[in-house]
């Protein structure tokens, strides 16, 4: 077994913040030791890497992407393969992605599709989450089989009426068989059949324009279905995960389901946390580039989101991946916002977005290993294999620069996609290397990795329900 | 250096359990290795410790403790030299103690005078914080040069008019301070001054028994204090550590302050969350035992306190120990409830009775060691010498058997009080051995440590304001 | 044009207590002067009425009615005949039924049906509201119409899939076109979808007796329906009426729409005060006596209720009245309580029910008025006409006698229903004389008033709008 | 018995408007009758009033005002002749004013000084809350006597340490006692020992202009007190009035508290919906004219003051009538803003003020004569006799011009002032002719009053805790 040594580095978890070499043998970490002992020294090792000043984290774990995903006649515009590739240059070594029951089909026609899809063509490990588009008897005994066999979370859409949607009694029975079976209801909570009236009241108006995509998806709209999620699942006893949450007062609907003792969790992504409703107005069409579903909000709900990860009302930073060029997709929706293609690029920012955070002073360095790759993993089951750095865990490393700067472009991601949301931002902290299972994936900034090193991993229930 | 090797054993921290072995050189941990990897297997040691089927956790932070205090012309029944012992047997490493200000004097010879009487008599490590009973400008001043020193945080009284009591004036001066010096407020959060009118229409209505401490100390009064606290640090701009939580209504006054991104934090205590006032309503004057002050409360406030450790609504568990014993000393309230010395024994239970709460599914083991270890570590800047097993942290350590069958009594307790607040309770898991900075002070149940060993640990900044 | 006198009572009314006697003219009341005064005494009249010892009221107005509806394949059991009749015995002179469209037909159509089904038939003065059951394009339009022609409240329903129910995009259209023409959004509000999956798993599980009704119709659910009326009638920007409140937290819903100012208002009904689950859970199928949608709550709701309408949180107590005999219609559900026809009878008995609740000391006597004459009048539009005692408003008025005994039973009551939902019950308290504009429909305890004197009443929009 | 008869208006009550003329006999209402009746048009009378196009009234009531208030070493303004003619002049008929004991004083000696002051000086009628400023054994004794004799309302103060301060234990006590006497607690919530603090180092920072007295004393101090204020008469089990509730944070306490079901109860003045701090921080010392305690707010208040109106979370509107003049008294405080005496003139403008916020739409006509005629009435003690406009009523009855304008000026104002807070405000609407008690003391905008014809009112208790 191939053995490296990382060493000179600070070692940060959730919880700790380590001066101590990390040694990785075949796939695994198998041990830390403090800086300059008689254990550190003693290791031999294939591969020594100096982390000197830079931070050794767990591999990021983002348990919300899209790749390839078909929505409104085309493709997200990542495959598993340039897709995990840019992940794997932003720090992330996992991705838990959504496979799709198709309506009509079994979740097992949907789920060998998204396996047949992703199957050798990863850079890094993934897992697959199942969307339940048709929530009927025989899909949902199927999600008994699912859970089984490592595939252990189901989204459910109250948006998307005609495509994803489902009513409120197939959510209710959806969510009583996750109560029994350990599964975790993970929500897109917009009320959908609301919103489409406003989108035909929009475009009747002549209101066709990006911006408007944000106006027809209101803050009380998003928080009302917040609620609803959360009385469904009350009455269903299951817990409920609220995916890419952007409003504020849906972050209050969460943190009140919380205080009262209910096993209600919230995702929120970096486009939430760092863009805005400015944006979707920027002219020449240039909105499309911002248009995904829940919508960019004004900028006064930021503070909501950073008070709401820092209080824990909050758990998760994902980030919704699902790429759409601005030149032939986007640009489908001209003259009508609606058929602009829902979803923006972000699987390889994440981590330098909730580094420069950190710079920011939002959150500690801890809380971004925390809602970067510790709560992920646990979240969806994953833990101690992903999302810490401690013997036994998978050798999913980071050497993080925190002091490199960086601008983020179009020009220089490697995400498949002709934009860059964050065009022109500037970070400080930089990814330098990454290990996935112990192999070199980006040493140094250079792809080193390849398609196909990364592993499906089936996953257990939610580790929050202990 | 002496070198330790802990193998076998599952470590757990506030975020991780690890199937590992430790090695301990020196007095601090050193290195962690996955169980029969060559790496573990080449440390050799001088004393080899095997943790098979135990967990390996931190020793235990108990940030709230009253050593020798003096309380209404008695003193608290154990001195630094037994309570630390005693501390040592229930997995406790560390306690943070109060030295006390006399009205009249200066912070520096309370703390001196405190420094004094531990110096040489601990079996473990202790910091202090510094009690202001006489807030003027002379001690803020001093407030600085304490922080400086390591003893960065100050408690307050909103009870005990004319003993420890301060008015808000002089609280909102102190919170200034501290939001200068980065200092942390510590508040019993009662208005003492509407509970001293009540104590003296009781005691005039004969109501002379235990139990009517609990009618008179009411809820809404230490709801009223918490909110008047919360308001007072929102107008200083400085954090605030609310002491032994008691009511449901100060969890929510709390939890409030909190999901509007105030500072504020909440310590309980184990005797909220496993007694109430049925035990202070026992007859035959049995009550006193209980007699504490925030009271215990009816048993429904049981669940808002552990629903609030789970949601990280309360952060820490300490045990506010101050024991009285019954005979000679909670005696002298016969008659008057008013002048039973106010405190409870409990500083060797509290590891196992939060790992009872485990057991009963209230928290998780990691959340366990949370509350008890590295939560009261970071709060009170001892964070990561203490708090945490990772390389680099002293060798504060416990071997906890956690299939151990144990029955609490005062017959078989360490501390120095005749009786047991939990005489009789079965407790499943027990501290089998104790290392402090990489020495047993308890080996297999037998206590192998000295007055003396422990040594004072001055202490950073609050460090979850980072 | 003949006159009245009524001389010695005490007039009370939403806001004032006044000793005076009241002169009708021609159907209105035309004066009030003191006692005694020249001005009283100078009056000549037909007929005078002594009213000494007795209270001088309006006329109740009940909001909520259900004459002769077709539910279930079968008819409530009040005609407007027989309806009115008991609702004048009870001291109420105006009702606010309910006109239903038919899925498929017009507004217009069913509106006319209703007409026709009052006509001629009433002992007291009706209006209607407007069930929406089919919400499309044409009946949209249609609504204009009806508020000019003085049917300005919809009701619509988030219960009773294929029957009533709108979703909620039909809801949000018809809000946006309340929010344009002053009209008045009623909204049952119960999460329809989510109760019918409850009703089918019950019973499949053998649940079948009345108790289950209460069961399957969760708290929970009331309040998340509420909830989301309140956010689809805040993107509308229209004002909403939640009917038949019966959840403690349905009220706290509605209280904190209001704290936000929102134009909310919320009804509650006797049975939801006086009556419980206990009820529903009689044995021998007695229970589906009380079989009603929102359903009978455990006890401790009735407090949150009584203190919603001190607090003004609920505005107005209707009856709901829908009555089913127990024999051949109730029976219909024997072996499956989702066949039971939801409705209970009461249109009798809510002003003494109310005013039993001001012997009780839940509410004082001006709010008696206000809760069960004066608001809904003002909330229907049917003010100064109807709701008060005052020189202008029609001569609907009703002596009290304040100090009289009668015992509630099927025996005694006037409404066309075999049992009684307050069998026994014994209410201080008592309908003496009742007129209807001018005339005499009750007099002291006889019925004198006969079927078409009771005449159809346009309403203005709803005056709290103001 | 001189008879009066007010004919061709619009009668507004609290609940009701009639077209009706008024008939007036020997001080009271003793008839309404519809316009043009023959009951109407037989009435006789010395004296007709022509009301045509013009609102009849009642008297406005004014539950707070300080007429020759000591504060600072000078005196209110406005003498109770001056205040009260003012008073008349801006449709005022009954004033509460406030007794005052002196530190040392008895409650007797303080209130047979008010009722001294007051003898045969005033326009209109007089009652008097009494300021506790000396809470002890024996002042608490004598409230049973106070109560007995018609002084049912005792105002303290959370502010002003060292003049009219009571601790928490004193109030404490206060509200006991009230609650077993009837008495109302009226408070003055904020927190002074704090703002004391605050007051010191603003003007040790040389921060000595008037907008540091809004600047120091803050809305968390105000929120602070009523939480404190609401959970010492939770203990007590008393009824609770704040005084001059100015922040939006206050406004939610209460709030909270009416929901909860507790006897508490707001009351807010003109300059807080009007004023805020734009006016305190005009130049020239001009600032000093708008120094009243609770401070005025920024503008963003007004709209949670509004909105608690509607509601009935604040269900009073005083004027808290207490001027300085701005030369020679105001002026004291140049250099130093905590000299400025606290107090704005106001007892003129309340009725116009309102009337223009029912021009604005902020409330209903109703709803001006329910705050500030009809609950003051109620909440005081002082209805039926005072408050609406019925038969058996005190004839204090206004004529008001609905449609007139007029221009706010200390010019042509009639306080005894030489400022005005609202100089230059356009309003519409305006007071014509008074009646106090059947007397004319306004006759078309002619003073046609008297000092001495006001008369005292003792007053029952509380008419909202029936």
């Amino acid at each position: 077994m191939s053995r490296t040594v990382i060493h000179g580095g600070l070692v940060i978890t959730a919880s700790d913040e380590i001066h101590a070499d990390v040694l990785v043998e075949g796939g695994r970490i198998v041990a830390l030791a403090a800086h300059g002992t008689d254990a550190a020294e003693s290791w031999n090792a294939d591969r020594r890497i100096d982390a000197t000043g830079r931070y050794v984290i767990p591999g990021g774990v983002d348990g919300h992407t899209h790749m390839e995903m078909p929505f409104g006649g085309t493709y997200a515009a990542d495959t598993f393969e340039t897709g995990t590739r840019a992940a794997a240059w932003g720090g992330t070594t996992t991705i838990v992605d959504f496979a799709i029951q198709s309506v009509g089909s079994s979740l097992r026609e949907g789920l060998d599709a998204w396996y047949a899809k992703a199957d050798g063509n990863c850079a890094i490990d993934y897992a697959f989450h199942m969307i339940l588009a048709d929530v009927n008897p025989s899909s949902l005994k199927e999600m008994d089989l699912l859970v089984a066999e490592g595939v252990t979370s189901f989204k459910l859409f109250m948006a998307y009426p005609g495509v994803f949607y489902s009513d409120d009694g197939q959510i209710l029975r959806a969510m009583q068989k996750a109560a029994g079976n350990g599964g975790l209801i993970m929500m897109h909570a917009e009320n959908g059949i609301a919103i489409d009236v406003l989108v035909e009241q929009a475009l009747a108006a002549g209101h066709t324009d990006p911006r408007y995509h944000g106006d027809v998806r209101k803050v009380a709209l998003e928080a009302e279905a917040t609620h609803r999620a959360v009385q469904l699942a009350r009455v269903a006893g299951s817990p409920l995960y609220v995916v890419h949450v952007s409003a504020d007062e849906a972050v209050a609907e969460i943190a009140a389901a919380r205080h009262k003792g209910l096993p209600v969790f919230g995702e929120t992504c970096p486009q939430y946390l760092f863009l805005s409703t400015d944006n979707l107005a920027e002219p020449d069409f240039e909105g499309a580039k911002y248009v995904c579903s829940t919508p960019l909000r004004p900028k006064e709900h930021q503070e909501a989101l950073w008070r709401g990860l820092r209080n824990n009302e909050l758990q998760v930073v994902s980030t919704d991946h699902c790429p759409f060029c601005f030149s032939g997709q986007k640009e489908m929706g001209r003259g009508d916002f609606s058929k602009i293609p829902n979803g923006m690029p972000g699987v390889e920012h994440r981590m330098d977005l909730l580094h420069q955070a950190v710079v920011d002073g939002h959150i500690t360095r801890r809380r971004w290993i925390e809602i970067a790759c510790a709560s992920p993993a646990r979240m969806f089951g994953l833990y101690p294999k992903k999302g810490t750095i401690a013997p036994g865990a998978d050798a999913d490393i980071v050497i993080y620069d925190p002091a490199a700067e960086q601008t983020l472009s179009a020009e220089t991601h490697h995400m498949n996609v002709d934009y860059s949301a964050y065009e022109g931002k500037r970070i400080t902290g930089q990814v330098e290397t990454v290990l996935s299972r112990g192999e070199l994936v980006i040493d140094g900034r250079k792809f080193t990795g390849r398609a196909g090193h990364g592993m499906y991993t089936p996953r257990a229930t939610c580790q929050y329900l202990d």
